[in-house]
């Protein structure tokens, strides 16, 4: 199979996975048991948090283990928003935009910022949003649906500037370990998900910076520094480090041979049914188009029959049959229903973009020629 | 190694993680995504779903996927206890106290039930507890440290005779698996983890009356019916499955074997020094023994340096140097230092047994000798 939905989840990444499970023979440990064996376990656990932490961060970030990238952005707006309003955007996925649609649950005012015609948040708009009374901003790094990269550090500063006991927060789960990038001072809360880069599902992480009081939204026995506790997922957490070191090795060479790859296809696509609607100077990592007259889901299908695996762009919200995000940046009603995302990987290859290509315009032909 | 600590955690099921693991190497799809393999995914996540559900209740009950006992606990009591007063035991994991205490920060009344001797909960007490603005009765199954199984069946009973509107929920994490035992029609919620019966950590489920309104704690894309958002924990979920499915095939006879081993291994302590704190009729899986002069977590890393793994019995917390479960039953405060924990898995052997008991010996004498 051509898999190109690793915006969806990716393959994960088999020395990354095979070192880890050596934890699941042997040291199987419990972290918290007070023999060697726990404490082997608990500081290869360490080492990854440290390893994942020198990525992106310097020494005044710590960083959370958790569940997975819907739990980190959880924590982060829940622990962050206890009162005045909370600021997003238009484009976010949907663990932000729930989880403030339940803090407006819970009585704080919520303001979502529109988009850019290419999928980014309008800065202005933005921050003229935030004012004395705001006490979160949380702005997706890299958009799920539109590859848009909005500039998260230049968000941060400007908001800071602006109300500088405001918390800014970014779920860069489409963004981490792909696009170049460190957190910056005026950068609060950070989500990242394993699956997203080769690590396994059910794992993910919150960066966060040290000063910044964060508040446990789940309780018990007192792991991850009473942050969040429950026995750690130990053979997540393992591979999940050791899949991000693999990414960030060679993340640059990576970005700008997608970034080729990413070009390529979309010039191999029949021009007179495809539109792009992801941004050209977004994440490489994400072409989304959208094909006049066609069905993002039938074609989905279609392309898996002949071995081509990609997406709708929505896998995440399945029962919503439409791109908010796509919506909220103004692409026309009659490609709504046409999205297909294509995401790819460091190990995607030319071959394989040339032969999505041909698939792709030989099935919206065949579904043309059929309606 | 002898590893008796398998209340803390257990060594994964090889076969059942091995069958779970070509997930990771073929159908490594989101199981939200639109195609076939994201449905052969989905199919196989709700497979191990009506798996688990079939080995403890009827169709009256649904299961949510986890990241683990504590999460299915905190779900259970913030989704049950908005108001009026919630009742619990002296007996809990710290998953349930620590909620009970976020739950008493919320501004809701809490009521903690003493423990008898053995260990179980003073059922008079608890049911004196309740009233008609209880909205929640938590008692944990089996008690981590004491071993002791509460009969909560007939707890919920009583407890539901007296106000049918609260819902019961209890802490199964010690007991699924490894005691008979079938969800009744006064329980509403019961939470499991997998790692404590060859799943992985990072992985457990919650039980739920169908009939019951629960309400989402996480939120994003929708996954577990609302319940749970965030991509499935595919792995854990299938080897979680796997395990359970071993687990049940024996869990009689393992039961009635591990009841033999558990008295002998008492019998073959030095009367001396040790005094059982478990109950005898408690749970087969935990024998927990207090040792009069002693320093449980010296002996525990003694005996590791022999190869025999055991606990304090408090991993899961381990800033508490003492069982709170142990001072709630009345053990005497010249024991409660020297408190050790076995405990059983399906596999430990007799010769385990034996030998672990001479280990023991041999290391209180030595300890002993040098104080």
């Amino acid at each position: 199979m051509i898999y190109l939905d690793n915006a969806a989840t990716t393959r994960p990444d088999g020395r990354a996975l095979g070192a880890a499970l050596s934890f699941t023979e042997e040291q199987y440990y419990n972290p918290s048991a007070g023999y060697a064996g726990g404490a082997a376990v608990r500081s290869a656990v360490e080492r990854a948090r440290a390893s994942l932490l020198a990525h992106i961060a310097n020494e005044k970030f710590a960083l959370v283990f958790t569940s997975g990238g819907t739990e980190s952005d959880n924590l982060a707006i829940f622990s962050s928003a206890k009162r005045g309003n909370a600021v997003t955007t238009a484009g976010e996925h949907a663990a932000v935009e729930k989880s403030f649609a339940a803090l407006r649950a819970r009585g704080i005012e919520t303001r979502v910022a529109p988009l850019l015609g290419d999928g980014r948040v309008d800065a202005d708009a933005l921050l003229s949003l935030v004012d004395e009374k705001t006490t979160l901003v949380s702005v997706v790094h890299v958009g799920s649906e539109t590859g848009a990269v909005n500039e998260i550090a230049a968000l941060a500063r400007a908001v800071k500037k602006k109300n500088p006991r405001c918390i800014f927060h970014s779920d860069g789960v489409q963004a981490f370990g792909k696009i170049p990038f460190r957190l910056t001072d005026e950068i609060d809360l950070y989500s990242v998900s394993a699956h997203k880069i080769g690590g396994l599902k059910g794992s993910g992480a919150l960066y966060r910076r040290r000063s910044l009081h964060t508040e446990a939204q789940i309780f018990g026995g007192g792991q991850e520094s009473g942050l969040r506790s429950g026995t750690e997922n130990v053979l997540g957490i393992l591979a999940f480090a050791g899949a991000a070191e693999d990414k960030f090795r060679t993340l640059r060479e990576d970005y700008d041979r997608l970034r080729a790859y990413h070009d390529e296809l979309f010039a191999a696509l029949d021009a007179s049914i495809f539109t792009r609607l992801s941004a050209r100077d977004g994440s490489p990592y994400i072409l989304t188009v959208g094909g006049r007259g066609l069905r993002g889901e039938v074609l989905v299908r279609m392309l898996w029959d002949r071995g081509v695996v990609v997406g709708t762009g929505s896998a995440c919200s399945s029962k919503h049959p439409r791109s908010r995000a796509l919506e909220a940046c103004g692409v026309e009603d009659g490609l709504l229903d046409g999205v297909l995302r294509f995401s790819f990987a460091p190990q995607t290859s030319r071959e394989e973009i040339v032969s999505a290509a041909k698939a792709l315009n030989d099935c919206a032909h065949e579904f043309l020629s059929k309606v």
